[in-house]
Parts: structure tokens; C-alpha cells; sequence
């Protein structure tokens, strides 16, 4: 029989009810003939209350403890709805990370999982049980301890999982009913793509698509496990359709799969930047370092990097992006580094945000990229700095007209349909 | 270093404020020099919350699932207290039953402790850790499954966990400050007990002294644990003496400890009965077993049974008590039976209660008995039935004259001091 993983977050499992309306999605699928692991996150809310009460214990709490007392939110929904799957007479029981197991480094707080032995959820299947897994949680074999994998972890366990029982489909149950061109409350026009690359959602995901985990859109890309996107809200009973048969959703796989290829997928967009200059640097050999590896080592999360080549030789400009959390402690740091880098000035700029255009199918045109800078000229939106990869142009531009240039880029590539 | 298990219940630990308070307590004894386990409940109010949620999820729940939703209240309190103590600079690690492990048997929901491997909990404290203990969980190794020990069962674990390390002394910290001669709402001169042995703790408990469970009073008195019943409202630093260089409280121990041994220790009592007659039955052998078997199969707990001599050698009458939460079903049970046995008619009362002269001393003291017969005499309450053991005289009378009978016998036996 093939298998199904289901993830369901914790608005879908807020309260006893909600878990009664999972348990009928569940059954629908079982009835269909899968073999079916669910991935449950915390009731809504539980997660906050029990960091909270960490954070009142000690600010500075050991996160090994701090991942018992949490993980325990999901212990709870898994059990819960073990119960109610059983009253309704679908065989079920609860699994933990550690009784998988589900093993993971010893990042406590932010663990990554190492692997999962699938052997216990297959003689569970052979059985004809449903696995009711508990997201967000593992097990650090060397200390016999709980691990978390950090906020939002449940996406990244469930496409764990799918891949280490050779699921057929992940399908991620989320408060959106897919993944769109771009944000439909900026365009309303956006449309839902019924299928998006594992690479055009890595780019999506961490452009603030929030939609699904970066590091489980990793680890779907790596292990080729095909992910659908559906909404938590449409009725157990619902028609499985969307004209093709399928529910309505968007499945992340293989652009081997996705037929149709378009040459620009979606508009991403981040508010969440700010853009710092160092003015008349040296222009010499390891510059860049002297500059990157001190942000690096405050955990700056450096994203756009331009340095031109510059005019006399010997001094150049270099340009970068820094989320806005960071941009106090990046002027700082720079600060303190102004004689050992030798630059004449630092210039700081917190009112921009950034532009992208995602597309596998840019690689094989030519003119994309000349494309978003006409539109973007025509419209009278100064660009600030550019960045480009194989199937992503970022462009930097001012705050105030990030929705006009969403909405210009998105009619441009006709993305409305 | 000597061993100290330290227990806290659910009102010690509602929340974080009162775990700092208890970390304090755990504090001032490995500054005294102790390898301490403490023992911690759920949260006050936790465990009644996830009981909820699983007979809302559904009335006929899997006890499994049950434990696994159920035994999280725990996690969350020792990986908190954990923190707490950390926090304070004094090492410690939570420890979940599956860690440790306590080992159980399968009875999901009432769990018996089967064992407990010290060996993890001995590392630590070689390490100088305070090892935090979930109570009222467990490991079954048939299945590596979650077990609970059963409402109350922290008590059970904190003996167990006293057993297994060889711990000086296991000290229950609780909303009363020790074991009294009686109720002290019925009699104000109730004094505190500062020794009680373990078989008249045993009966005490049984009797509705509700300080401590039946089956931790049990487990220490197998494993001779030295029991300490103190209140958990003392400030942490409040100076350690009762005159004795103790704290106030009861100690639960050997008979051999207790010096001054009186003959009378504590009058119990029970207001929670209910008392059957069966009338004209046949003097035969195999007539009690035709009546009690059927109600053991019930699950109704038959405590006092008087049957006397008949006069005519062929009838008899036979009286016996049930909780009174059983005795419909137990009318029930008979009336079904009455052909099968052959009585002429039962005869219900439910407005009784249970009175009960406790000492080990009596063993060897005659005329105790004598003594709580006259002494309600005296006082004109009639004696309905009576049941002797070794150490202890239960009467059955009146519910009305319940608070009468105890401070007769409490004044009669000079348990005011």
C-alpha cells in the first residue's frame, strides 16, 4: 500500500473539536487505502505559554530542559488524537521522537535531524496502524535526551518522516490553501500555482513566503519528496478535486514534473531590510573578508552583496543587506572596525526592502532580467542594487514603492493567468 | 555522601513563582551536604486538564494514549524546576520515567512499579547533579511505552525512587505539616504524631488519612524507606528544628525507631460507608464465597464483614460494609442473587460511618478494646458491627454520633498529650 504523511499545525489542532475534524481527515485517506503517518504540532498557544514559563524559570534557561518542558505540547496532541482516531475505529497510536526514534544532533533548541529508523512505523503499518507522530521533537542518542528542532519545526519532521517511510506525498494541512504568484493581499489578481519546484520555493521560503519552513523545503529538495500545500479549512468531506483530480493545493516536486513550465514562477518580496555602504574602502585582497567575517561572526545574516570594480584602483564602495533586527549591531560592528578595515565613511539606509523575481524556467531565457529593470524604470522605481542567481533577480528598492513594484513585475510576466 | 529524596505535589509547583520556592528547599539541603532526587507532580490543575481533554476526545479513551497525554504535566514541571535550580547555580537534570528508567508493568492508568535501575540517577550525583524526577510516570519494556502510576502515584515513585538509590530518608512535602492523633477539625487537640510506624501509617492511610497514598505507605514499609510527612508551606530557610534538631513533621518508620511507644496512636475514621444485611441465610459451607465472590467480580470493595454463630444451626445473618459509592450496585448484585444464595431479605443502611482505634502497641495490651467499647458506652452510641486486627479495633455506628464517638476515644485513650 502506498503511504501518505499528513502535517497538521496547531490552529488545526487547537482544541479537542479541531482534533475530531484531523481525525476525518485521516480517515478519508486510510479509507482511500494509504498507509498514513500524521505529523501533529502543539495546540496553539501550548508552544508560547511553555516558553514563556522557561523564560520566567530563567532568562538564560538550559535549553536541554527548556526542550524537555516544550516538547511536551506535542505530546499531548499526539495522544489526543490517537484517542479520537481510535474511537472512531481507525487503528492509531502515538509515537514520540525518542521512541522512532527520530535522531538528531545535540543543538538543543534547534536541532537537525540526523535520521529516522522507519522500521517501528513499518511493522506499525503492517499492522494497519496509523502513526500519530509528534512534530518538532528527537532524540540525541549520545545523552538519551528530547531535542527540538525550533519554531515551526513539525514542517521539517513531516517531510523527515515522508522521506525515511518512502511516502508517496507529504501533505502539508496549513491556514493557507497553497502557494500563490505573489502575495495576493499586495496583488489580488495573484494566482495559486498548482505546482512549484523544490528550488523555486527555497527561494520563495526564504523570501517570506511564509508558507513552509526553509529548512523543510531543504530537506524535501534533497530527498526529492513531493509536498502539497492544502488548506486546513476545506471539510474532511470536501471533493478531492480541482479539475484534475486533485485537491485544490500547490505540490512543491521536481520540475521534472511541472509540465507547463513558466519562465517566471512568482514575485517575492521582503520589507524586512536595510541596506549599509561603506564608502572609499581599499580596494585590495581580502577587503571582503575583513568586512563579512566580523558580521559573520556576530550572526549577521549578510544577504545582498554588491562591490563594484572601481574607478582609480584602489578605493571601491561595497554594498549590503542586513535584516532590520540587524541593523543596529552591523553599524556597530563596523564601527569598531573603521581603522582595522581603513573606509572612509558607513552609510546606512533602513527605508528599503527587496524585489525578487523566481523562476526555474530563467535559466534557459534570455531577457528576464532586462525585463524587470524596463518595468521597473518605466514605473519610476529607482533601483539601489542588484543581485541575481540562476533562477532568481533581486533587485533593492525604496520601501514606499515595493507594492507598486510588485504589482508592475507581476503583470509584466503575466502572472495573473 | 548520603542520599535525600525530596517530594513536591501539584500545589508545591502550580507555577513558577512556587518552583523557585521549592528550588530553595532543595537548595538548603545539598547545601547540607546531601545527593538529592527530588520527586515532582504536574502543575496543580494540569493533570485534571488533560484528563479533559482525553474523556472529551472520547469517553471509552485508550489508557496508552491516556498516559502518553497525561504524563506530560510531569515533564513539565521537572524540566522548569531543572531550570530553576540551574539557575541558582546548583547543578541538575530532569529525568523522565522512560530516562531513568522506572520500570512498570502494563497496567496502563495504575501502573505498579516493577524496578528501577539507580544507575543513571548515581552518575549524576557522582557528577554533583540533583536528579529532577517526573513522578507518576513510567516505562513499560514490553512495548516502550508510557505508563502512569495512577492519580497520586508521585508518592509512589518518590519511595520507589527513595528504594533504589538507598536514600537516608524520603521527605513528602505536603499541604499538612504531619500525621495527627485524628482529624484536627474534629478534635482541635489533635496533636502531631512525630513517629509513626509503617503498618499504622498503612491503616491510617487506608482509613482516609489522606497525607499519603495506600501504595507508597506500602512500598515503604517492604523496603524499610524512612518516610518524612512535612508541610510544604515552611520557608525554605526557616530554621530546621522542632526541639528534636528536625523539622516538624511526622516520620514514618520502623517500629523499632520509636522509642516511646504507645498504645494507642491515632483514631481514624471514615464517614464514607455504607452497611448491608443479609438476612436468614443458609448455614452452609460455601455461602460467603456465594455471596462475595459475585461482588468481588463486581468491583465492589466489601471492607468489615461480621457473620455470627446462628441460633438454629441452619440460618444465619451476615453484615458487611461497602464504600458508598458502591452500594447501589451492590443491592443490585444481590437482588440478582437471591435465589442462587437463599436469603429472606437485605437490609440497607447508608447513613454509617466507620470508627478506628489504630496502634501496634495494642499487640501487646490487653483491654484496648475493652476500653473503646465502654468509652462508647458511656456515651450512649451504639455499636452496629466490629472487626479486630492486630493492631487495630474498627467499629461501625451512627453517622450522626461519628465526631462524638472520635473525641470520646481520642480523650479516652489520652492522645491530647
Amino acid at each position: 500500500m502506498p503511504r501518505l504523511v499528513m502535517k497538521f499545525g496547531g490552529t488545526s489542532v487547537a482544541n479537542v473539536e479541531r482534533i475530531r475534524n484531523v481525525a476525518r481527515h485521516v480517515k478519508r485517506e486510510v479509507d482511500a487505502g494509504y498507509h498514513v503517518a500524521v505529523v501533529v504540532s502543539a495546540m496553539s498557544g501550548k508552544t508560547n505559554e511553555l516558553v514563556g514559563w522557561c523564560k520566567d524559570a530563567a532568562p538564560l534557561y538550559d535549553t536541554r530542559e527548556y526542550d524537555t518542558v516544550v516538547a511536551s505540547g506535542e505530546q499531548v496532541t499526539s495522544g489526543l488524537l490517537a484517542i479520537v482516531l481510535r474511537s472512531m475505529g481507525v487503528p492509531a497510536r502515538s509515537w514520540q521522537g525518542w521512541q522512532i526514534p527520530i535522531l538528531t544532533d545535540g543543538a538543543h533548541g534547534a536541532a537537525r535531524i540526523q535520521g529516522i529508523d522507519g522500521k517501528n512505523l513499518a511493522d506499525g503499518f503492517a499492522k494497519g496502524e496509523v502513526a500519530v507522530i509528534s512534530g518538532f521533537q528527537g532524540l540525541n542518542p549520545e545523552s538519551g535526551r528530547i531535542t527540538t528542532l525550533g519554531r515551526g519545526g513539525s514542517d521539517t519532521s513531516a517531510v523527515a518522516v515522508a522521506a525515511a517511510i518512502g511516502a508517496e506525498r507529504c501533505d502539508i494541512y496549513t491556514d493557507v490553501d497553497g502557494v500563490y504568484t505573489t502575495d495576493p493581499r499586495v496583488v489580488p489578481e495573484a494566482r495559486r500555482l498548482p505546482k512549484v519546484a523544490f528550488e523555486e520555493m527555497l527561494e520563495m521560503a526564504s523570501l517570506g513566503a511564509k508558507v513552509l519552513q526553509v529548512r523543510s523545503v531543504e530537506l524535501a529538495m534533497v530527498h526529492r519528496v513531493r509536498t502539497f500545500v492544502r488548506s486546513s479549512f476545506e471539510a474532511p468531506d470536501a471533493p478531492q478535486t480541482d479539475g484534475n483530480g486533485n485537491p485544490p493545493g500547490t505540490l512543491i516536486c521536481d520540475e521534472e514534473e511541472i509540465v507547463e513550465q513558466q519562465t517566471v514562477t512568482g514575485i517575492a518580496f521582503s520589507r524586512d531590510e536595510t541596506q549599509i555602504t561603506i564608502r572609499r574602502v581599499a580596494d585590495k585582497p581580502g577587503v571582503a573578508a575583513s568586512v563579512f567575517g566580523p558580521l559573520s561572526d556576530g550572526s549577521i545574516n549578510v544577504d545582498m552583496i554588491v562591490q563594484n570594480i572601481s574607478e582609480d584602483g584602489r578605493h571601491t564602495d561595497i554594498t549590503f543587506t542586513v535584516p532590520s533586527a540587524d541593523y543596529e549591531r552591523a553599524m556597530d560592528v563596523l564601527a569598531k572596525l573603521k581603522d582595522k578595515i581603513g573606509y572612509v565613511r558607513v552609510e546606512g539606509e533602513t527605508n528599503v526592502a527587496k524585489v525578487s523575481v523566481i523562476g526555474i524556467g530563467m535559466r534557459s531565457h534570455a531577457g528576464v532580467a532586462a525585463q524587470c529593470f524596463r518595468s521597473l524604470a518605466e514605473n519610476g522605481i529607482n533601483i539601489r542594487a542588484i543581485t541575481t542567481s540562476e533562477i532568481k533577480i533581486s533587485v533593492l528598492i525604496d520601501a514606499e514603492r515595493v507594492d507598486e513594484a510588485v504589482r508592475a513585475l507581476h503583470a509584466v510576466y503575466g502572472l495573473a493567468g
